[in-house]
Parts: C-alpha cells; sequence; structure tokens
C-alpha cells in the first residue's frame, strides 16, 4: 500500500465531511513550496477552479478531485432539497450529476485521467439510478465511488512503484521532468513510485530535477517532494538537460503522463518530448510511468490528443514579476507528444510494457486487477 | 556600418569624458526590459562588478567593456600621479595596465573575446613602453585601441550579418537561443546580425526565441530587441523548442558563441548543446555567428573550454523570488559545449566557414581583414 510516512506528511487531496458539511480537501500546490496551506472546497465551482487554477494538477489527482467533486455537487443537491423538504428523484439526481461531471470536464483538456474518472462516476449514478433508488443512497454510492477512485489510485501508485523499481540500480543517476510524484496522485506518485521505492529499499539513487517551466513544477514540487523524503537530487533548469546526460551520468530517465494514445505516443508537460529526443541520442532508456487511466485506446496516435493552450502570463510573468517585454507574443502548449519510438517502456500498475505498445498497452487495460500483466 | 537607427535606440558600452572625467558608459542589462538606465563607471572595479554580475554582458560587448575599463585603469592612474605632481615612466603604466588586465580578466572565465581585449590592450601597452613614450601618451594610444576594438567589432558584427542573411530566405522561421544581438556586442551582434540583416532586407521571418533560464536573456533582452526592431518573434520557454523544431516549421536556429575552439566545438549559453541535438534530429541548420575572436585555435577540443559555474541563486530565485525549496542542492553551469558535428556553419567576419574547422577556422583567423575569406 501507500507509503504511510509521506501520506502524514502532505495530502493531495482527500473528502472530509465536518461540522459545515462535506468538502474536498486539496493542498494549494501553487503555493508550495513556500506554504502548506489546505484547501477545503464546498462548492463543485470552487473544485473546477481549483483544477483550472493549478492548484491540483497531475492527470491521477485531478481525476480523483473530479471524482469527489462529483460527490460533493450531489452532496450540495441533496442539502438543498431536503432544507427544502422536496423529495427527489434518482432521475433528477442523475441529470446534476452529469452536469456537475460537465462542468468539472471542462477545466482541462489533456489528461484523460479527469475524464476517465467523470464517466466512471457517472456510469456509478446511471446504476444507482437503474435500480429506482433515492438521490441519498446515490450519494452515498457515489460518495463510496470517489474515495475507491482515489484508493485504486494510491494502490496503482505503488503497484508502479514495485514494477518501475526492478529498472532501477543500486548508484543509478536519474532525471525527471514535471511533478509525477505524490502531490500529482493519491498515492506516492507517478515516475517518482519507483523512484521512492528504490530509495526505500536501500539503493543509492541521485535524481536530476528539471524545474519545468513555465509553472516550475520540477523546482516547487518535485524538488521538495524529494527533499522531504531524503533522496538526493540536484535541482536544474531545462536547458541543462542536454549537458547533464552528456557529462553527468545520467542512466534513465522517469517521467509521467497526462494521456497514452493506443500506439505508445505519450502526451505529457511540455518539454517531455525535449527530454526523451536528448535521451535517445544519448542511448538513456526513458520510461514512462502511469496507470491505465491514463491511456486512451480510442485514439490511434498522440496526433488526436487535444492539447491544452495555458494563459500566456504564466511564461511572461513569474509569481507575479514580470520577466518579458509588454506586448510580446508567446505561445504557452502545456503538453507535448512524445512518439513510441522514444519511450524505451511504459510502467503501468499492471507491469511493465514495452513495444509494440498497440499489443501491450491493450493487454494492461483489459486485465481486472493490478499486478497481473507483465507484458 | 553598424546600423545607426539601431544604435540610436539603445546603447551597449562606451567610453565618455566628461566634466567629471572618464567614464565607460552601459546600458544596465540586469534591469531590461522594464528599464532602460545607463551606468557611467568610473573605476575599474565598477567596470571588473558590472562584467561579474552581468550588468554587462555577451562575448564580444564584455571584450569591448574590459578594454574601455583597461583605458579607465590608467586614465585614473594618470590622473593621481598628476595631482601628485609625481612623473611616471611608461614601464610603471605598463604594470599598471596589467594589474588592471588581471582585475578584468578574473571576471569570468568562458568568452574568449574578454582574454583576447585584455591582451590586445596589453600589447599596445608593451608597444608604447618600448618606445619610452610618456604614461599619458600611453593613456591616449589606450583609449585609441579599446576605441578600435568597438569599431571592429560593430563592423566585424555588420559583416556577419551579411554573410549570415544570405542562408535566411524569405518566409523562413528560425530560433535563437539566449541573446547574442546588439546588447551582446558594440554592434548589431552576432546571431542576430543575419536576422536584422535578412529582416531589413526585406525578407519576412520569424524567430522563436527560447527564454533562456536561468537568467532569461532570451526573454528580457532578445525578445526586446527584435520587439524594437520590428521583427515578429514568438517567445517560449527552452523546454518548448523540440515541440516547435517538430510543429512550428523551425527552419534554421542561429545562436553566438563564447568560445570556439579549433575544431569547432563550440561553447555557448547553456542550453544550446540540447538546442543543437534537436536541430540535428529534426534536420534543422544549427549555425553558430562569432566574430573571430572568440576562436581559440590554442584549444584542440571543447573539452578544454573552462566552463563558468554561477551563483546557485540565479536558478533558485527570480528577481529576488525565491522559486524552490530552501536548501535545496542546484547545478547551474553558465555554459555548456557543442560538439562541432552538430554545427552546420560557423559564421565570422571573414565569410561562412564549413566543416573541416580545422582547416577553415584557421584560414578565418589567419585573414587580417574582414570580409577576405569565404571557407
Amino acid at each position: 500500500m501507500a507509503d504511510e510516512d509521506w501520506q502524514r506528511r502532505v495530502r493531495t487531496v482527500w473528502w472530509e465531511i465536518d461540522a459545515q458539511g462535506a468538502a474536498v480537501c486539496l493542498v494549494d500546490q501553487t503555493l508550495l513550496p513556500q506554504q502548506v496551506s489546505y484547501l477545503h472546497l464546498r462548492h463543485e465551482h470552487d473544485v473546477a477552479e481549483a483544477i483550472t487554477t493549478l492548484k491540483v494538477r497531475g492527470a491521477p489527482a485531478i481525476g480523483v478531485t473530479a471524482a469527489f467533486g462529483i460527490a460533493l455537487g450531489l452532496y450540495r443537491f441533496c442539502n438543498r432539497h431536503r432544507q427544502q423538504e422536496e423529495q427527489i428523484t434518482s432521475a433528477k439526481a442523475l441529470a446534476h450529476v452529469k452536469e456537475v461531471g460537465a462542468l468539472l470536464g471542462s477545466t482541462r483538456p489533456t489528461a484523460l485521467n479527469l475524464f476517465w474518472a467523470i464517466a466512471r462516476m457517472i456510469d456509478c449514478a446511471e446504476e444507482v439510478a437503474r435500480m429506482q433508488a433515492t438521490a441519498e443512497q446515490m450519494l452515498q454510492r457515489l460518495s463510496q465511488e470517489a474515495q475507491a477512485i482515489a484508493d485504486e489510485d494510491a494502490e496503482a501508485c505503488w503497484q508502479m512503484g514495485q514494477y518501475g523499481a526492478t529498472l532501477i540500480s543500486d548508484g543509478d543517476i536519474l532525471l525527471t521532468h514535471c511533478n509525477a510524484g505524490a502531490l500529482a496522485t493519491a498515492g506516492i506518485g507517478t515516475a517518482l513510485a519507483p523512484i521512492y521505492t528504490a530509495h526505500k529499499s536501500g539503493k543509492h539513487i541521485h535524481v536530476y530535477v528539471d524545474e519545468t517551466r513555465p509553472v516550475l513544477q520540477g523546482a516547487r514540487l518535485t524538488a521538495w517532494e524529494l527533499q522531504q523524503e531524503g533522496v538526493p537530487l540536484t535541482l536544474i533548469a531545462d536547458n541543462m538537460a542536454g549537458h547533464f546526460m552528456r557529462h553527468g551520468g545520467i542512466r534513465a530517465v522517469f517521467v509521467g503522463a497526462d494521456r497514452i494514445a493506443g500506439n505508445g505516443d505519450v502526451a505529457n508537460k511540455i518539454g517531455t518530448y525535449s527530454v526523451a529526443v536528448l535521451a535517445s541520442v544519448h542511448q538513456i532508456p526513458f520510461y514512462v510511468v502511469a496507470p491505465c487511466a491514463t491511456i486512451d485506446l480510442t485514439l490511434a496516435s498522440g496526433e488526436q490528443i487535444p492539447i491544452e493552450k495555458r494563459p500566456l502570463d504564466e511564461v511572461t510573468t513569474m509569481r507575479g514579476i514580470v520577466i518579458a517585454p509588454a506586448g510580446v507574443r508567446v505561445a504557452n502548449p502545456a503538453f507535448d507528444v512524445t512518439p513510441h519510438q522514444y519511450v524505451t517502456a511504459i510502467i503501468t500498475e499492471r507491469g511493465i510494457a514495452r513495444p509494440n505498445y498497440e499489443e501491450t498497452l491493450r493487454q494492461h487495460c483489459r486485465a481486472k486487477n493490478p499486478g497481473k500483466v507483465d507484458a
């Protein structure tokens, strides 16, 4: 199971019912690492805003957040009608769940986990509605389902850690881009899970961390996470990766993913493609670590993955400080696509998938339980 | 000659004598683009500090600045002795010139132009000393020599612009890294000279500008320069270069250099190597533009070029704002080395050098006048 030590230090996302009612709770990642500040969100609009503004980010984490957000939406809906002493049919509750799902699904386009979690919650609501249960029963079922999504994510992280750690040897120097750690999931992370697992098992490793402009998830989040866990690291600017691949003895690259097409093409944080090309030229294995919920078998190739364009002031300012001339034209794609040719292996909770990904990813997605495939 | 329009808008470095005496004058590049503020430095220690702290940067510009700095040192020396009504021998003046040269040479280790300019000034002082001239005569000669270095740099920039522009076609999309523009020279730049020349001749070009972490010379200086000159540009984070090489139709990369070894290996701003590798994989020509004063024929390969390590807070802070966890380990090499295999051509004031660089760079360096070789 997920590392309990880690979970005590920082909690990415959870569901809570206190005196004021239900809340989706998050650490505000925009304030890290200077401030560890938890948000208690009590309205689905606030959950949507938290996803859009990157208060919570990371494909698995936004999936879990959206699942809890749907439960929160239904909670508020039931509460409102209870106060008005109205009866609500499960059909009406289902319609509301779909509305909340649409709201949360409109926040960010690239990470599949978001749509996967929303679809799973709606499926669950539809199942309850078909049974003619009450809205309250639907709420109970949906809050359980959201918690199951969170728990399964934590379990998947742990499994990815187990599989991925077999690719890491004592003494290895690794490189990671962006944050695919505990803060990106409900567990110990995707790309960082093998790193944590290897470290805990006593392997001596050192991790180069790309700062990951423009939002600095590497500098702010990954460096902080690794530091907390005592994993030795060196923070570098993104443009230093090639230099340290040539001179720094880097033995493998581990990154997460926001969506993986059926052929193994990987959409991940902007800059991942450059890292993959550089790794290939330096004959360094390039590993992608992501749960099956990130794999989109409906897309034949990565060219079909929608790429989010983020606000331009992410590039022209840094924490409010202007760093570029006024009026300059800027590009800010949040993700890029790494063609499968550059991907040495994809580690999921079901094992280590290697090319031909058309086959192996299907095997991973078909398996019902974690830890059942080693394609 | 150098573009007069541009020179009116911003002056990188010049020598001035006003009511308070002699001054090395600079635009403070650490304040750009928000503030255009000129410094009048009246002590050689201030000149050294300005180079160390990047108030002036860019290999040719720091060479010119050091030349003026030596003239300033001798000016102060002569002045002091004149006030004390002491006679000074040219031998004593020469010793002082060498001291000032050592001070200025200790500021930054990588750019050859710095050492080249200092050596040229000392050679000149030695020549005057051999003629048994007065210290005042030496001062006159050294201030002329420093001005000649500045004027020749401006002329070299113009020539590099002429040669380099032949490599740019109407409609081309280009990419540049760091700032190798007017602000890096006493003229219209090195890597940006062909771009300005092509633009002025009516070619429609568009330039992707890497922001160039950690010091953001791309975002702060290159984007601003191009904007001032009306050259269309798109500012991107460094890690987007690969993505836009794959999807943005980039047709050529132009960068400057801080030192070029005899075999054509190029030391330039950190990140240049990654850009060169990415360009190679995408079959995009990678051009280095630098005057012969940047070519170090004493070094057989780039591995021998000393690489400056800059203060770590350049990476962990941005304009005073902390962007990484406290106590994190950081690497901050200011330059990297691009092996000559990745360099399509090197454009100097003497023409376009292509491999085998062992031969062609020697031809360029041997030629006495600009515009005489087309190797």
